[in-house]
């Protein structure tokens, strides 16, 4: 697979290695949004390759492919970037539950609903 | 309106005055993602008081009423914070575009698509 070209945006924010871009995980079928985690570009360049979604571990400083240990892995249908490119949208197909609680999403604790 | 009481979680990150936690708006009717943008303790206070969306503004430094310029407001329907307190998901109802550029939703950009 040739590279993939990034917009220039992006390319100027992942010139700096340590970049992170907060990347959302939508549910591509009942719109859920799932759970908010970070990308680089090596996590972005991997998702988009491999059609599985990998976000850069904060606590553990390394790649993670979702779902590798748990099984609850995030196939992806599309990924979009916001008008700065400094935010990701990932539509997935979630396997089990998006949080580790066993929750399908992470955003269980309402604060406010009408 | 009494003081709103966070998660203990909520309130330890919040404790570092600049904090900054990302504030994910969705469509509460179509579930559509909007856009992404950063709340600080005042920012999400204000947002759950008054239910007219607020940010922090990091370009411009200061409370940043969504639409206050543009019309564009979101009117509050509910939110949430993830497993571990350090994403917040607001549905709202949009008025108008979300985006600056004119668009509904600010993730416009699509990089793959099944």
């Amino acid at each position: 697979m040739s590279a993939i070209e990034f917009p220039a945006e992006l390319t100027a924010r992942f010139s700096d290695p340590s970049a992170l871009i907060p990347a959302i995980a939508q549910d591509a079928t009942t719109g859920e949004v799932l759970m908010l985690a970070y990308m680089n570009h090596a996590a972005l360049t991997q998702t988009l390759t491999t059609k599985a979604a990998t976000y850069w571990s904060r606590s553990r400083n390394e790649l993670w492919v979702k779902g590798a240990t748990s099984g609850h892995t995030q196939k992806v249908i599309s990924v979009s970037l916001d008008c700065d490119s400094d935010a990701i949208l990932i539509k997935v197909e979630q396997v089990g539950a998006a949080c580790h609680t066993g929750d399908r999403t992470c955003f269980h604790n309402e604060l406010i609903s009408e």
